[in-house]
């Protein structure tokens, strides 16, 4: 039995030095990324048995996906293809007041034509958390229905679902994402989502707590967590609100700090933690995620319990 | 009136350091590629006035190609497109036997929906030459036809045509690719055909100048340009046949030496030599192009006339 | 009829690494960078267009200013010289205490020769806006009659004469400037001046408003520009003041900073926009400038634009 | 079952970019290294299931060697220890006169105190094929014993011991390293030796054939491969001999050559080709890894056969 | 006569790429880097004769450390050895919550066997000042043994003796560190501690004043420095206390500020000035070593009184 | 007293990456480079005491030659002027046929204006050798009149004087070469010569042994060295001839072949060898510098040896 399966696209991601733009950029740092293989990454290097499965065109360019992911422990079940190209994004990171710019080129992607019963349906049976997020559902139709059968099969089979919203503007509008999301959400048994997306996406409205409160009986999640950025996070669980401070953290990579959240907060959950300590390992693991380049969150247990336990230190010697 | 307008998919090239494979790779080289903007530079290098045009997708992408190419002094006058991707190839340098490898990534760019009355037709038709490969009608059925529809108008203006087979094995099989190139043979002027093409694609036999006299005859080409690799090439022009021997060179980077060639032909020719003049030019900027790295030759009318002048020297200080 | 001819002096900038000393480096980034090619690089990426001229040695080094500056689409009118130098300077990054430092190493170069009469002379009179900076005559006293040659020509000839004082410490002595600039100023339409240089250099005294009023009443200029570091800038212009606010940026290099808001703010002019537009314009290309390694504005119109409209996005994908 | 389980250490590489000094270098390459590991790449690439189990500091350093790892596919089972330290060796390529040069700094490395009990011994048991070489007894005391324990119990269990002699000369001396293999080999099935390791420290005379045979008669060996550098291999087996020729190959980094040539030898006897084919597969992956850098052969399967059945072509598009 | 003669080990620092971990890391940078070489260098660099003297091994990794300091002007005087390693350190930069990680690895080098017999004794009773820190007893018995000799011998000889606490919490604990350093005392001038080391191993209590009186009292030092990071230094000097404020920084590598800091005020204290002049050395050149990368302060003393004289300015040119 | 004082101009070497060229280069190589520099380096590293002197700017570009000169232990005794550039050149590496190209930016060095009575008179006085080369007087009419006080001097004093041809085309011409240095040669005791200077400049005909036999017959020089490239050395001395041929190498950077052969051919004159085994070193370390990037030969005299004693070895482990 796999502790977490986790499915969705992860895209070869393409980036200029520090400031530099594309269109004067002579090198490109070139790191796998993508939501679900962030947070299956994540739970592995907190000590969890992780799986992340997917469609890869077989090309040089698929095993450099297969490679990133490998050798952060996660194991890897993929759907080599013969059609399909490897999704890629190129990322400009800018400060004030140019923002960090994704520009996606990931239309055309192998995994765009998976059907569910491609994937290793026995293993995503027998998993405990079965993961993936709103950005699968926006790829394809293809992918559409088979997030849903994911989900219900992996509902069926008794594992728990877990989902974060992740609304990605550059591939669907809100209106869209809010239907195709909402049908399967009573599939879904954790239920994570950027407070920005349940007001724009999801129409929410109140603070966290409403609309934590409100999503939960909605749609009857087991968790709802809100991620709010700089002001931490919040969950319900069986009733009870838990309240989570972000921890101050210096940043030099923003993107794929709410999967190191999520990746951290399932793993914890699989060991047996609380809704609360969960969130503080996901907080803290977030924190140091936003120091370290690239999309995942290479960080030890240890790390994570040593900010809990103490804050930073400027020089460890 | 512009010497030279070339026509084409202008891809970026991402390659990793020397020897590197792209599945271990974290930094890839990043820049503009293509055959006929690879011809527009060598030509604009030596003094042509030369113009590239395409569609390419209005993103950083599509502008970093623009920029790629206007700093050797090529002009370019591009379609912008909302729609369709920037294409890509990876390219892994090596030597024997692993060989150089090409991954492309060129499916659905915007280029492939490029239809003639889109491009700049008056400077097509104002232009002394026009110059596309065998590579454009192999992308897509639009630029099939775009091909054909550029090669009558110019020859219709009174431009002279030339055209490069550039066959391609991971974009078409010979047969198709002759079926479609000898449709499009009798717009054209000056053939260049490496000599491994003529015989697997276009089906010729015996010798280098055995081919370009056959070809000559059937299609009508004033000039035919047989290239041989090391052996040199042959062009056959108003029936004489001139002989080029190669030139020794130390290779960095083999991409592009076929373009070089012909864009240093076709500014001599422009600039009034004769066929033999113009063939040592591309010779020599050929055997210059592969001492630099990336598909263009970054060199001066002055360093290739010291090639013919006087031959190679181990430092000049 | 051309929008904007902008004339100096164009170096080559050589710095190492982020924070690295110059004695102990081992590797320099290579850039192409001058005050009025940066204003024409600003101006050309927001749509006009723009075109440099100055004097460069006939050299791989002068090549590769003119390649840095080509890519952004800015037209390039050079004096080829056999004779002279092609100026370079080198510079080391640092925040406070060291701050940046510039070691200037342009004594002797091309440009320091460069006539009047040599210059593209027809293009500068059929400018629309003509362009220079203190930086120019005190290079060299040939440059110092060449800069108000320039000026007077294209005054006759009815362009508008746009000049920034930009004083540089490194090259002259406050009083040296203010006689020689004072000289030029009844050939110039719109004056740019940082604040300290109209305290230290023009021996100006009061506020932003006071130096602007009396430097537009003594010398009759049409337009004054004070600009102010993080407070921002002030225009007099007919009698009228402008105040704009800086944006707020995350400094990655801030040289050219002041070019950037000068090419915009011309380009913006030049496209018939009143002077608070076009100061608009210019604070936010500044800003951008400034998330940007290297002397220029690798900016769109769209992001300027979207910086006015909505300020800082921290992702956008 | 395991198809293949190597033992041994594995060093992170530190070097200096091509041609440079240590003296004078300012930045290393970093790369996880060792014959047993690179073995069980080459192995785990052509498609055996390959598992590498050493003893490692428990710090980023042991990490970095696991992920180093682990993204070629070959499974980690590892020893963490909170004694002895992670062994280096520092690497400067260079050609003829100098050579490329080896600097060791793996005195003290953890796995010196790897005891036989300590390992996975039933993974060691269940193995179809265990591999180490005679680097691991030079180690230390303890790694001698262990060597001796893992392949008495490897071949107790019924699995094939494969032992390179892999003499290195900084490590111990002919004498010390004849003694101490000789008492392996009674355990080992199948003997991998270069040539010249042959003569200087086994003290064999004659031709490799004579070597080979000697070998294999005075120790009972299934398989003796007799490696020659650029002259090929020679394998006995059941009493035959098998020529290789070594294929022709642009050497960019000759390290590891041996270790890929053993493991894809390996992983072809796993799966069922005789000898010969098994001596052909070890030829060109050897080939191949000399055109990339690093220690390991970065193949595929599909790459080595095209090796086989056409040798190399410049370029492939 | 020697201005300043220091001991210690210096070792190579490996570090990765801003925020990169070792785990993933393929590049590190390679530098010279060790307290008392670091003080060797600031103080050089502020115009004194600086010499280092150590044991290294003979090979390329200790010439390394020599190449790095002599660059400097430092003279080294090193014993060289074919016993031991070269120590090394890998470093990990990052900002809040991560924090700056050095990993050591350092057991065995050669200079944990340096005996005071084998050190250029006349040289060291030559200088005016000695300085070794507490770094150096921590590595050995033997180095216990030699910096007592060491610091006799040099007090015998008239020399003054400075020596920094530098507690490193990965060699020994507290107590161990307060023993062995308490044992030294006798023999020590001038004592520089920062606050927490005085707090946490020497057992000190009350504020900075209290503390420096205490030690005065208790050891007889003539001088104790104890520094406090962003809230300055105070020293105490013939019953005189002075304090002094640090100066703002922009920090881009911590580690070694506080040597610069100790090589800029014995400078100053050779070149004659009082305490409190040389504390402000000590902390100018304390805050431009943290805007520069690696250990040590390339700075001139030109640059440093810059910063006594006018603080920053952002851009100077 | 001091083995070797050499005099001359040392630049810095500003070289892209293999390959490419300045005009598309964003990134450069930084290094010291200049013939009598690396003279002394190469002479000090086979452990001649060696003494660099010359005139170099106050900046950080002067105190960048000297870091670069004194890690190699050179000592360095320079006059630092307020007046004058440091000199730089451009260097891109290629193969045939284009060749490596120099771009000298000399002009105005500080050192073209120093006179003798600056430099460290006492120090040349007391050397046992003196070294410099054709460049010297090359560089300005000062250093024309320097080099030969400095030469009278040396000789004056008892020292051996030697000087290198060294003739660069890029600064004068044959006529003007051969004029200047033979009035320089009465005071020269060792003069070097590669043979095509011989021929060009100094107008000699006949093989090596008859141009060394009329250079020291006519000028009577105590030692001529006739260098040929691939084709060895010729000596001839005290009226004996001696021949050395040279070492195969792998060449990756050429530049300073003849300096390496120089400064190891004075070290070993220095140590008391005879002429035959000075060539001997001679050409075995001029065989490693090309081995070597940058100017200078990074050898030990271990590694010189070794390659005397047995030739190259492709793995030394």
């Amino acid at each position: 039995m796999t502790d977490l399966v986790t499915f969705g696209e992860t895209m070869l991601r393409l980036s200029p030095p520090r400031g530099e733009r594309l269109e004067t950029a002579t090198d490109l740092e070139f790191r796998a990324a993508g939501a679900e293989s962030n947070v299956a990454v994540a739970a592995s290097r907190l000590d969890a048995d992780a799986v992340w499965t997917s469609k890869l065109p077989d090309s040089p360019l698929g095993r450099r996906v297969v490679a990133g992911l490998r050798r952060h422990g996660v194991e890897t079940d993929v759907v080599w293809s013969d059609e399909g190209r490897q999704g890629t994004y190129y990322l400009e990171h800018a400060g004030t007041p140019r923002g960090t710019n994704v520009v996606y080129d990931r239309e055309g992607a192998a995994v765009t034509t998976a059907e569910f019963a491609e994937l290793p349906v026995s293993r995503v049976e027998d998993a405990e958390y079965v993961y993936t997020s709103g950005i699968t559902p926006a790829l394809s139709e293809t992918l559409e229905a088979t997030t849903a059968e994911l989900l219900a099969a992996a509902s069926d089979a008794g594992a728990t679902t877990a989902f974060d919203v992740n609304y990605r503007g550059k591939l669907w509008s809100p209106a869209a994402a809010r239907e195709s999301l909402e049908a399967l959400f009573p599939d879904v048994d954790v239920l994570v989502t950027a407070e920005r997306d349940a007001r724009e996406v999801l129409a929410r409205t109140g603070d966290a707590g409403a609309i934590a409160a409100g999503l939960a009986e909605e749609f009857g999640f087991e968790t709802v967590v809100v991620t709010r950025g700089e002001d931490g996070a919040l969950a319900r669980h069986d009733g009870a609100v838990h309240e989570q401070a972000a921890f101050e953290t210096d940043t030099l990579d923003p993107i794929g700090t709410g999967d190191a959240f999520v990746g951290a907060f399932l793993a914890r959950r699989l060991a047996g933690d609380g809704v609360a300590t969960a969130m503080e390992y996901g907080a803290a693991t977030a924190a140091l995620k936003r120091t370290i380049p690239g999309d995942v969150a290479v960080v030890t247990r240890e790390e994570v319990e040593r900010v809990l336990a103490e804050g930073g230190e400027e020089i460890k010697r």
